[in-house]
């Protein structure tokens, strides 16, 4: 499965019908608007056999919820499963021409072409199409996933005869007979739901409007599934309505002539109980399709192109020089903006909401990887993801209770509503880092933005309770080291160590700047201080304790090598046999046992390379240099989350060519299906990886003590890039060429950062500095 | 629940009936003969409310096979579980005096005896029981399950109306409707199947002769399941024959006189195609109880005495001055024996025949727990044991393909017919010492008797195929120690550690016994010696390979603490808050998550302190004393199979109040249910702990380089006792006092030992010494 695209800057096209590649087209031209994910399958649906096809509508943060069942159970493992449900399709409509129906499969397809664009956000069809009866017929559709309207998408489905005159009929559906993906071997894939997830409730259907009510079993959410038509046509001989259990259809037949196109245009929305009172939802939706038909599909798709417009304003990344890069990325950042929930409740799943992928789980992906692209482009929406942790806070300090630690907080290491929903703790719960991950992202939006008003009304809260979890699992070792044993770090070709270098080191930043917040806030703002340290219980003596943890971190350091290893143990295992390792047995994981692949030095990610990332102000250059030399010889990068980060320490330790491979890894793994696994979703934390590539990476940007520095290189491959930053309300432009380096301020105050070493202050006044 | 039996040396007996203690009787007069287990439920049912009772019939080995279903897969994840099923019960007669039938939980029941003899092999009931209409009957019952004829149990029931003449009914069923337990949310109950295991085949039903013809649906096995009766009374009325679906009635209607006893005699049996093929099933379980029917119940009754009297004569342990303790002793030996599989395809499992915890599985218990009580006892089991693992070298050779393994055999952690059934392999498959405990059995048989036909024919494949896994999973660390990383000991409140002492020690014997058995039989056998290195494909120099790892094994040392460490990072770990844990909160496995009790210093069980006693030459009795009192203080004893092991070590080191009062936590613990769970199965390794414990413990009975040593010790509650082995064909009985100990050879041709390091030889000529 793989499709290579005409490499336009601002969309992706198809200019050829291929059912091979369907089921990966399906997630590449996905829709989505954070909240509804439609993927990219046509709206006739498409025919093909078993396992070519996943017709699959998602709502992010909308899910059931179903015990797991272990073969041998344990004490306090995660309970149950809450998993992203396939909700009933709205954007359905089958045509028919008399008594032939449209099916890209049979007669044949004499032109087509398929198109999603990033400036217009609209998924484009234009095709001609000729029966197996020999009529032909040309079709243009539009279809998009409301920016400005969270519940609404719209579809403009025109058809025009060709060369005959005949009854068209358009069969428009809410199709309710939907299920999830089944989960095979792979771990990655889908989840094993037993059957259909939705109940029904009720129905409506009214002349143009159709509504599923339904309600999960056990989660217990009602949602409303509804649709909505227009027709634009001369001659409309009936419309019919239908039911057939849960599935509702509207007919419209349409005596149609050659030549003269026939317009319909389908709008639908979903509304749950997660975000309105059940008895609202019909009325609700009925409203919302109301105003849509009121407005009318080129009103709605001239919202959605100024919305894009703002965000391409903000967020564009600009390479010259290579014109699948920028392809790449700028389908990247489309779908990351497609995919983020924003709404406080929801978060970005490891899928977006392109597919079932991990059950459409949150993970530490959002805080440490997708987390800066939107602090950077559209701090609005980091702050909405910073606030979705604060939700999960109370079920956060219920896990910690079930995990025997009578303080504090745990977050779950992968969970939608809250609770963990791990369900194989070596590599889920045992990965305690994801405390530090969301305390790290605290600190950098607190860098970026300054914005004290969320640290007192969320963040201090959140830093208290998550760092507390520190002293309950770490202790001090008979040298007087503080331990944090029985751990999983970000790689999890190892699990369950002890000392893990990213882990300690996170977990001390963690500390640090919990106490350090603490203090600031009691001398700053006492009476709030008053507030959050009563909220949390907290005793005296507990910042102390941070503090004194923190200094006596243990973070091992191999003299003879030079390098820090992983964990306590890492270094004495055997290395992996790379050279006795056939292609075909990799990723690891989907052929040799976990004991297996946990014996060895074999990683499946960044590790110890993220923490040099993170806290590279720790570092020295030599010691990132031995790091990286010595990791990168035991990583398989079978993560996506791993080449993105290589890149970018590859830029800094000087190895350019090392950095641009890496960095080529990430840029277009879903489009060019690298990982071989796109059909099922995207990989947003890897989409997220190039925008860190770029800006991280080649333009050397890190903060460091609330201090912004740049140290740009440009890849001999590129002319030029540019890319841009909000910081502390500015957006900055930095352009990156063969001359130098060029700093605009586009919008703001005015702001400062480091070049080099060299500061550098821009200002309405003064709003471009060039500097080698 | 909880039972107090009168302290008989030879029994154990109730005297009145009591439904509380209902669940845990049926294990505790359980019957079994290896094969057959029956649970100690009457014959005419127990109608107590659910959880009252599990009236279990099990077939040692005969089992069920389900894919495992796991939330989240891996590769090499075992497969399939195979358990134990509950097969038809064949034992039930129920009893109506006219209209009313015989239930003990209504009426009153005026006299009551119940007793499961030792020596006799038979458990009877004795009662007088008045039903709620006032009539009065008598009953007495015998049961047995027959030690001389594999597939055949026995029942009489004898009924006497007193005071009344009328109609008796005799009910006698083969009742196919059980169905397993359902496992709870402890992991050592139980097996989740999902319905009704075996589908129906035929029945036959013949006068006086019914019997089930089923299959299992996944493990592919035939079962005939089958009863005949034969009734003594003046007058009987009719005999009617009933099916309902899986349920075969015999109906005998008798016309009963005030005084006159009426006597059904029961024979039942299964028969299984893991035997014999399927066609001949119907036909040998006719032919078996026609015979059965000839011989009459006291023969077989005879039978079974003269049996017991040949084992008792070998295996009894004798303590004088504690009958609470003797009784116990011999409550465990004999249900060792009905526990123990002797075919050479069984084994014996965690719950012997009684109960379905664990689900029938076998573990290393047999090898390093069981083994030697047989060994010592009845050697012609002990080799039987044996042969079963090497029938599993296939089974063992496929898993470690499956584990990466190019070469050798790696041995299940749990498994009926020898496929891996652990389903949490980090407490299961990463407990590799398995193969390290089969070796061991295999070198404490070739002490014991010599038996190089055995090591010929079966041992010697088994070492050397075993022993590669080492070479597989170890490797030489930077400073050139051989290490093994990623495996759990024997502590299950420890996993996936490195260098586990436990393991590396016993690896270090394994490679070093494999090389010498080799080396000597290619020296002294050297034709045998080439068909045993083709059959496993040895290579050059892969003896060699064996002595080089074992030489540079790391077996690490505390120079502080001046202790073994359990393995690299144990000492590492904070010590348990054992002060802060109430004991409603043990066993911890139950209250606490894996990874809290993973990352303290806490064990479940011994694990370095059962090194010291396998391997106990290469310890120093101050390392022993430094080992046990540093181990002591961190172990919870939550498994059964710990308290033995730290009673003998106890007494090696000189603590003999310790060493006594582990001995009785052992001794008793299913007797007394102290561990609360022996209604789902008798302890099988625990009571083998308990002869290890009189042996190895108070006795100081060991074996070394082939040599063994008694160095007994008198426990001051205690005036004397004595116990037995077999060695080298000869029968020794050591018989400790006040005065000294006592050797006396009861059988054989003579053998030599040491008592205190004094060489001791006795003879047919001298066969008696006594000894200070």
């Amino acid at each position: 499965m793989q499709h290579t695209f005409p490499l336009d800057a601002w969309c992706i096209r198809e200019t050829s019908f291929d059912a091979a590649s369907n089921f990966l087209d399906e997630t590449l031209f996905a829709l989505g608007n954070g909240y509804i994910g439609l993927r990219g399958t046509p709206e006739e649906g498409y025919a093909g056999s078993a396992g070519t096809s996943l017709d699959g509508t998602y709502l992010n943060g909308f899910y059931e919820s179903e015990p797991i069942q272990y073969p041998e159970n344990a004490y306090g493992l995660a309970r149950n499963n809450q998993f992203m449900l396939n909700v009933p399709n709205a954007k359905g409509i089958a045509l028919w021409l008399g008594e032939e129906r449209f099916n890209l499969l049979q007669g044949s397809v004499e032109s087509y072409e398929r198109r999603l664009d990033f400036r217009t956000g609209l998924l484009e069809r234009e095709l001609v199409w000729q029966a197996p009866s020999g009529r032909r017929v040309a079709l243009r559709s539009r279809r998009l996933v409301s920016f400005a309207s969270k519940h609404l998408f719209a579809i403009e489905f025109t058809v025009t005869p060709l060369g005959f005159d005949g009854t068209l009929r358009f069969d428009c559906s809410v199709d309710g007979v939907v299920r999830n993906q089944e989960a095979g071997d792979d771990p990655r894939v889908g989840s094993a739901t037993s059957g259909p997830a939705l109940a029904l409730v009720g129905n409506e259907l009214a002349p143009h409007f159709a509504a599923l009510q339904q309600r999960t079993h056990n989660s217990g959410f009602t949602l409303v599934s509804a649709a909505a038509q227009v027709l634009d046509a001369p001659h409309t001989l009936t419309q019919a309505t239908e039911r057939d259990g849960l599935r509702l259809v509207q007919s419209y037949r349409v005596a149609a002539q050659a030549g003269q196109a026939v317009r319909l245009v389908k709008y639908g929305c979903y509304y749950s109980s997660r975000d309105y009172a059940e008895d609202e939802l019909m009325a609700r939706a009925r409203a919302e399709l109301e105003a849509a038909r009121g407005a009318g599909f080129d009103a709605l798709a001239a919202q959605q192109a100024a919305y894009l417009a703002d965000f391409w304003a903000q967020a564009d990344v600009e390479v010259a020089g290579d014109d699948a890069l920028q392809q790449g990325i700028r389908f990247n950042q489309f779908h990351l903006l497609q995919s983020v929930g924003r709404d406080g409740k929801t978060n970005i799943s490891a899928k977006g909401v392109t597919g079932e992928g991990y059950e459409g789980h949150y993970f530490w992906d959002t805080e440490i990887y997708i987390f800066p692209f939107f602090l950077y482009n559209k701090p609005e929406i980091a702050r909405k993801l910073l606030e979705y942790r604060y939700a999960g806070l109370p079920a956060a300090r219920e896990r910690a209770r079930q995990m025997s630690h009578a303080k504090g907080a745990l977050y779950p290491w992968r969970t939608i509503a809250g609770e963990e929903c791990s369900a194989y703790f070596p590599a889920g719960t045992a990965q305690y880092h994801i405390n530090a991950d969301v305390a790290y992202s605290i600190k950098q939006y607190m860098d970026a933005t300054g914005d004290d008003a969320y640290l007192l009304q969320y963040g201090a809260e959140i830093l208290l309770e998550t760092a507390r979890i520190w002293l309950g699992i770490g202790s001090y070792n008979r040298a007087g080291d503080f331990v944090i044993n029985e751990v999983t770090g970000p790689d999890e070709y190892t699990a369950l160590v002890n000392n893990n270098y990213y882990t300690n080191a996170m977990a001390r930043m963690h500390l640090q700047f919990a106490a350090a917040v603490g203090e600031r806030i009691a001398r700053e703002h006492p009476l709030e201080w008053a507030r959050i340290a009563a909220a949390v219980a907290l005793a005296d003596g507990e910042l102390e304790e941070f503090r004194h943890a923190a200094a006596a971190m243990l973070l091992p350091y191999d003299e003879v090598l030079g390098i820090h290893p992983q964990d306590d143990s890492f270094l004495d295992k055997k290395v992996w046999d790379f050279a006795g390792t056939p292609d075909d047995k990799y990723p690891l994981l989907l052929n040799y046992h976990p004991l297996v692949i946990y014996r060895h030095q074999v990683c499946k990610q960044a590790d110890v390379v993220l923490a040099l990332l993170l806290l590279g102000e720790q570092f020295t250059l030599e010691d990132k240099k031995r790091d990286f030399d010595y990791y990168e010889a035991v990583t398989t990068h079978d993560s996506s989350l791993s080449s993105c980060i290589f890149s970018i320490i590859a830029s800094e330790v000087g190895y350019a060519d090392k950095a641009y491979d890496y960095f080529m890894e990430t840029a277009r793994l879903d489009l060019d299906d690298t990982h071989g696994n796109t059909h099922y979703g995207v990989h947003t934390a890897a989409m997220a990886g190039t925008w860190l590539g770029v800006a991280y990476g080649f333009g050397g940007m890190r903060v460091v003590n609330g201090e912004v520095r740049f140290a740009p290189t440009l890849p001999k491959q590129w002319q030029h890039y540019q890319f841009r930053i909000h910081l502390h309300g500015s957006l900055l432009q930095v352009r990156v060429s063969a001359g130098g380096a060029q700093y605009t301020l586009l919008r703001g105050e005015g702001l400062s950062f480091r070049h080099r070493g060299e500061a550098v202050a821009l200002s309405p006044a003064e709003p471009t500095k060039e500097l080698a």
